[in-house]
């Protein structure tokens, strides 16, 4: 058992190592060399837990996501009221940003930089990330809470795209706004626009 | 004169070249001789234009945002109705990415693949782009119709987000939605969102 033990800590120290390298340098200048250096482990040894710079990117986008579903589950864990979910589910994004910016970058900006990562991989955790959203949409309407008309599927993805890029601007330095700023006014938007009828956003 | 019209078409014949290779092979894995055989043209002859790939990349981008800047404030000229105003923006980006689908997969996948362009290129036209959106909610503020609260700047930014991501997904070929049903859904939310009373949207 402990030598199970011995090489997940390798293959999670060698992510954290790949955090740090692609989010200073960029995923394409990045080298794999460069982050066996920041893991203080040989060369070789990557390769022992990941075929390519490619495949650690995968890994740790999937690893990344299993800790975000995981989390935003045990947010939304008896929470009932729409309203509230959809605000869990926002804050939740939020404190991600928050809570480790180089992870952050790499999610909104450098998996973008992949186009082997972009074209090709099918992104089930996501699916499955962006799928707890419209679910929490489609319970809306099945209560009659939200307008029929909307089309869960898109505001998911809509929203993602409205968080991702505030966030990303935010991260880069550029945003003259806060992130709790920007909570509001997606909250404010979201719950005006998706709901029959216009309810205050409810705030943590 | 001619020398200068005859120079101002080659550029335009190298940037529509870029343009399908890079679309076809993604920003980082095309070369600039590449770019010189699909233009007709020796590679010589792409640096007396641009200084290299990078400068090939932003001003495809910087030319592209002039036409869609001249293309945007046409369709916005005359109308003062603000909830017209806001869906017509939006109809006008989605008619960029339907008539021309290379260059509309390099703004929304492609530019965010070069670090350089993403971290240290300030985006001047980009920011007019979104200066448009951000008028249009503070004119609205201003007539007391959309809701004091909102910050547009932060809202025009999520806009361009919702609306990138969308039409990433659909140029993708993953969205199992038209562009069409993309627009009424952000347009539903939106002026049920921003404005103080609900109104439907309007639709052209």
């Amino acid at each position: 058992m402990s030598g199970v033990k011995a090489r997940n800590d390798k293959r999670k120290q060698i992510l954290a190592a790949a955090t740090r390298v692609f989010a200073r340098k960029g995923f394409y200048h990045s080298k794999v060399s460069e982050i066996a250096a920041q893991a203080g482990v040989a060369d070789g040894t990557i390769y022992l837990y990941f075929k390519n710079k490619d495949d650690l990117l995968v890994q740790l986008f999937e690893d990344t996501m299993d800790r975000i579903l995981s989390g935003v589950r045990t947010a939304l864990d008896g929470c009932t009221e729409i309203r509230q979910k959809i605000h869990l589910f926002i804050a939740h994004h939020l404190q991600l940003v928050q809570s480790d910016r180089d992870l952050a970058e790499i999610i909104t900006v450098e998996l973008r930089q992949s186009h082997k990562f972009m074209k090709e991989y099918a992104n089930p955790k996501f699916g499955e990330y962006l799928q707890i959203f419209a679910n929490i949409v489609q319970e809306g309407q099945d209560l009659g809470v939200i307008k029929a008309e909307i089309n869960a599927r898109v505001v998911s993805r809509a929203l993602f795209g409205a968080l991702n890029e505030l966030f990303l601007y935010w991260l880069m330095g550029r945003g003259k706004f806060t992130l709790d700023e920007a909570i509001r006014n997606i909250d404010e938007i979201l719950l005006g626009g998706l709901f029959v009828e216009h309810t205050s956003p409810c705030h943590r």
